[in-house]
């Protein structure tokens, strides 16, 4: 098999830990080519805070993004610390991140968003691109029901994504504003070029489905001659998506953008248990394979295990 | 001549016009070993408030004069501008500095203040090492007269580089606490192992003698070998040194040590003026020989101009 071109789609922990997973595939060469589309809709914490001051995108997780690519070598892992060193105290820096403040002040010298972040990545020795998924920082809003204690199916409209990833109510779909943001142009490239996009873990509603929600990102998706799998979550998220099903994280998405068509849906045979047949049928429903692996830590803690899932990637990519 | 190993010792804007001339001395291969030794005493701005945040180091004087030493192809420049650059706005980043933060984050995480400024000098292809005079935060104090109107001769102590920079009165001493810091021993083992010691320019008081108020490092500079070049300043600085002449400078940066054994004193020629033989008294009673040369950018505002102070650096170096 030739080296593939991958995109990765996503943000926050969940993309780490796919990129984490990518990157392990690019030294071992079955991946040559790999790009991560990062959304730029948080709100909270340094990126917020960031954001609010300077107007710029949220750099938090496509910093993120960067140091789950950075290198191997003392030079690269250095940098790598640094970008993600959070400072302490009670002062003004409190929670502020490095690799934030580096980023920003990036931008502000150069002028131009891809530039800056190519030069962190080259800082960090990357093993891929760090691109976001827009040029214009977001507003993530979502429709919200059982908020209204006497009208359980009233829905209420929530702005931002602190408070749509800690929403007591539940999340029947979301949007971005504005509706049709400046596009990044290398990522559209990159979605055109690739062999395979991936689409999740993470977030549900907040750091994987925004990216369906870009007009021209998502008709780059469903043009690309690219197969698509979408990674399903480990658990429900709460806030986001308690009592929702593996299959109905997959319905979730489509009912976002109908005409995806995913190729294959990669879920952790554990973590599924008896939802297996019920996610089985949903998937087949869809036209795409389901693939279920261990991708998950032995511990038996929620999280992915990046050499398993760097695995479960390549049997993907290698029986196609 | 073989190559020479020089110390620079200073902060702020002076230091950085001595080391932005002796970088041109690596490049011409005349210097092939170049330590900068700066001040740590700063209590204002970006490093004031890290400073009194995380009770590290201020870090802006040793950021200075490692942009000063950064390298010279695009890499090197472009991080030096990040390392530069300061944020702007009107929120909580206002006025901090890259590099200061960078600097810090480095200190939080390798635990090691020489360790995390050799890692900058790395990123930045410096052509030399920058270290702090001391490794514990040091308060410049200063006897300061005439700040009490019906006795122009009373003694008042002032706390704190900015206000002793900022003083009205007339400084005419100062003191640094506390009083025995903890050396840096890569600065005292440079001092000894170099060939020749460069004392300013830069703000008298707060920049250039404190220096010799940490007791090591002034036992250093007087046992070492090294010829000692003192650089005066182009004119007298509002705050510090209003109504003393080139002479008085030297004289009472001797009176804050008065067994230093300067080798040269080098004043510019120009800015000197009339004053030039009371100078040429004044250094020839120490023991020295003066050094008037062409020092000052042409369009006569009071700026060292880096190729002619190299220039002079290296006839001294030469004619030795």
């Amino acid at each position: 098999m030739r080296a593939q071109s991958v995109v990765a789609f996503g943000g926050g922990h969940g993309l780490h830990a796919s990129l984490t997973a990518l990157r392990l595939l690019v030294d071992d060469l079955t991946v040559d080519d790999l790009t991560a589309v990062v959304t730029v809709a948080d709100d909270g914490g340094s990126s917020g805070r960031l954001r609010g001051e300077f107007g710029v995108l949220p750099p938090g997780d496509l910093r993120m993004a960067l140091a789950a690519l950075c290198g191997n070598d003392t030079w690269d892992v250095t940098w790598s610390r640094v970008l993600q060193h959070r400072f302490e105290g009670a002062g003004e820096m409190r929670g502020h991140v490095v690799g934030n403040l580096l980023i920003v002040s990036l931008w502000e010298l150069l002028g131009d968003h891809v530039q800056a972040l190519d030069w962190v990545g080259r800082l960090l020795g990357a093993k891929g691109r760090v691109l976001p998924m827009a040029l214009t920082p977001m507003v993530i809003t979502a429709e919200v029901a059982g908020l209204t204690p006497d009208d359980p199916d009233a829905r209420v409209t929530v702005r931002g994504q602190v408070e749509v990833a800690t929403t007591e109510g539940r999340i029947t779909s979301i949007g971005l504003e504005p509706a049709d943001p400046t596009v990044c142009p290398e990522s559209v490239a990159a979605v055109h070029a690739a062999d395979w996009l991936v689409l999740g873990p993470g977030s549900w509603f907040t750091s994987v489905i925004p990216h369906l929600m870009i007009p021209a990102l998502r008709e780059a998706i469903v043009t690309s001659d690219a197969r698509l799998v979408v990674v399903l979550n480990l658990e429900e998220q709460p806030g986001e998506t308690i009592g929702l099903g593996p299959g109905d994280h997959l319905a979730t998405l489509i009912e976002h953008a109908p005409d995806l068509k995913p190729y294959a849906v990669l879920a952790d045979r554990r973590s599924v248990g008896a939802d297996a047949d019920t996610l089985a049928a949903t998937v087949a429903a869809y036209g795409a394979r389901l693939v279920l692996d261990d991708v998950m830590v032995d511990d038996g803690s929620p999280r992915h295990d990046p050499a398993k899932l760097a695995a479960a990637y390549a049997r993907i990519f290698a029986d196609s």
